[in-house]
């Protein structure tokens, strides 16, 4: 099978999964969920027309020629309800968020208000009908569908569904998810620092890539280069809705992996893709499971994961949001290209809100994983450039890690 | 007090607020997490000199003059250690990862190769020494310091923990956090619907702003407008390292809580700050406790988190990154400013690479709270400004949900 391209391979990886189905959460467990259900307010919102500020609930005809003194006759604070109609020249004293009263059909702030006697008051400033009211129904209105399902669950929307008083509700299931190591040379995290071996540092990378993601994922550990084990730990890693196959540095997942993945009824949809780095890069599925085979060496897996397993797992749990976050950064020094393949190289994002700065993260060898460590995100050289001049306009996709920044950032 | 700028109180709160001590945890529950101590290496990597490619390694000498044919000694396979010295004229096989023999000074990839026979190689392509190699300790040095004390724990750096075997170390605690809502108009999540009250949406949308920084608070419930009832309350809550005091509508933080909260000892730092949405924003401290009274209004709580307490959180978890990233996006429509006051405006992106284009959600009613949670991004007007006009540069700070985006969003 020939080299796909990224864009191929994501569509070829999407095309063949699907989304999960849905559960139940409460709201407190929903942050970053998406939502399974459409979610209906369950009330008007403000129940009634409300005063947006701390004023005087009045008719606007009688401030149409100001200053203007009027008569105070009530109190009204939030959770009271008004007693009174107001009529000609009159009007009441009102909180934010109380009930207008009957015949008002406007709120002068306090402000714009000069108190004369306990139940006078002399308006300073005119207002057409409506100002300072929230009409019943702004925010939400009984019956409506607030959030519609396939929505990510922000903390914005917990205020919402807090709003319609929503505690429990269908979200998308998250996809079980298995990291399973091969190789001989492997090294795992409980065993003693042997020279000839590689600590199993995949494992744990992938595990805390899958963890950003929401998932608590299974590391099932290292499979020797046996067929028989091999064969083992497949199988368990079959019984998960995602299994991700480390390969081992030594032997690819084209030696060991792939005649007793194929045994095991794995139908592969792709063993190669156009991206540096990431050779070799393994998908397929079964009736229950998507299998990739991820390389052996530490970045490569990284980056790969980042490019195919991240759309992947988020489509599985319902989001529209698949890709990294891309934005546009200048260019340090120049970078090559790798012609044929599109590359991801590892960049620190310097610069302010005026824009970004890439500059390497040192050594692109794929082996140094601390240049992950380091990046802020992954420059993409197209396949078809020519490298990259210094100072050139770029695009970079944000890694985890780059929500937050040192500085404030803009101008107040 | 006067109004204190944004920045000013960002300061002040910086400035009244400490780290908190470091506590030890597991890899696997680390992620997000800030070192709380330097990691080492305790093992070259590569352990020895190996070979970048699967190929031949060879004397470069050797291979000065190209095409030659080499004897082929021996067979090295990752894990494997080699048994003879490669003298003039000879070669060995060699995988990917696996030791360079003695004598060998540079690998030709298995491209430029061709066997001749199960003894004999014919070597297209010439080498300096070192070529395809990976000399030992590129990855790491035994003893040197691997990840700093401060550095934020993203699954980059778990890769390199795992490197080095560390599998429990020390990380910054998260404070505890307490949410208290206040306000005899608010209708708690388990009581029946009241159209005289207010759902109190702000604790869950401050829960879930809180989780989104990897902390669990707890909800303190709702206080009713009773000096006694808030006075409990409060106690209680100054018994957690941060507490959040979400104010009824009605009742600001001033008139109710703030008697109270200086008869509990807390020092008051500040009432107000200049920003819009955001009135009022209150922040004080006890020996042991940092206290923000919030406003009541749903989305003005919801902003003013964004921009004080999540670098307040955040810095006492050890983060250098406090606050939230800034992008660049052009204006869909123009704005107002809110003059002596900087704005806080909820926008949509949209766009690709090339540029994000700002609109607003609708709406800015700082009641409404569906605009927060269609927001992608808080767009800054400044202060000092005038209104911004159609297609101008904006700063927009990202919020939580713009980590993914629709398209893939570069060029490959």
């Amino acid at each position: 099978m020939e080299n796909l391209r990224a864009s191929e391979a994501q569509r070829v990886i999407l095309d063949a999964i699907t989304r999960q189905d849905v559960e139940s959460v409460s709201l407190e467990r929903s942050l970053s969920r998406v939502l399974g259900e459409d979610i209906r307010a369950n009330r008007d919102l403000p129940p009634y027309d409300v005063s947006a500020m701390d004023g005087f609930a009045v008719r606007s005809a009688d401030v149409a020629g100001v200053p203007v003194t009027l008569q105070i006759i009530e109190d009204i604070k939030a959770g009271d309800m008004p007693s009174r109609v107001i009529h000609a020249g009159q009007c009441a004293r009102i909180m934010t968020g109380a009930p207008v009263p009957q015949g008002a059909d406007a709120v002068i702030r306090v402000e714009d208000t000069q108190v004369i006697s306990p139940s006078s008051v002399q308006i300073g400033n005119t207002a057409s009908a409506g100002n300072d009211i929230r009409p019943q129904g702004e925010s939400m209105r009984n019956g409506d569908v607030l959030l519609k399902k396939g929505t990510e669950i922000t903390p914005g929307v917990i205020g919402v569904m807090a709003t319609a008083k929503a505690a429990q509700f269908a979200v998308f299931r998250r996809p079980s998810v298995a990291i399973l190591s091969t190789g001989n040379e492997l090294e795992g995290m409980g065993d003693p620092v042997d020279p000839n071996k590689i600590p199993d540092s995949n494992a744990y990378a992938l595990m805390a890539q899958v963890q950003a993601l929401g998932i608590e994922p299974v590391l099932l550990g290292i499979a020797r280069d046996d067929p028989v084990e091999l064969e083992q730990y497949l199988r368990l890693g079959l019984q998960y809705d995602v299994l991700l196959v480390s390969g081992g540095t030594s032997v690819g997942v084209h030696d060991y992996v792939r005649p007793t993945i194929e045994k095991l009824g794995v139908q592969m949809k792709f063993w190669r893709v156009a991206i540096r780095p990431g050779h070799p890069l393994a998908f397929g599925v079964t009736n229950t499971s998507a299998v990739f085979g991820l390389p052996g060496n530490p970045v490569s897996s990284m980056v790969c994961f980042e490019e195919f397993v991240v759309p992947a797992l988020r489509h599985m749990m319902g989001h529209r949001r698949l890709y990294r976050r891309t934005v546009t950064a200048r260019l340090a020094h120049p970078v090559e290209s790798s012609q044929g393949r599109t590359s991801f190289i590892r960049v620190q994002l310097t610069g302010d809100s005026a824009g970004y700065v890439a500059s390497s993260t040192g050594t692109q060898s794929s082996g140094v994983l601390l240049s992950m460590a380091r990046a802020d995100a992954l420059l993409v050289v197209p396949a078809g450039s020519n490298g990259i001049a210094e100072g050139e306009d770029v695009t970079v996709q944000l890694l985890d890690g780059t929500v937050f920044q040192e500085t404030i950032g803009f101008r107040e």
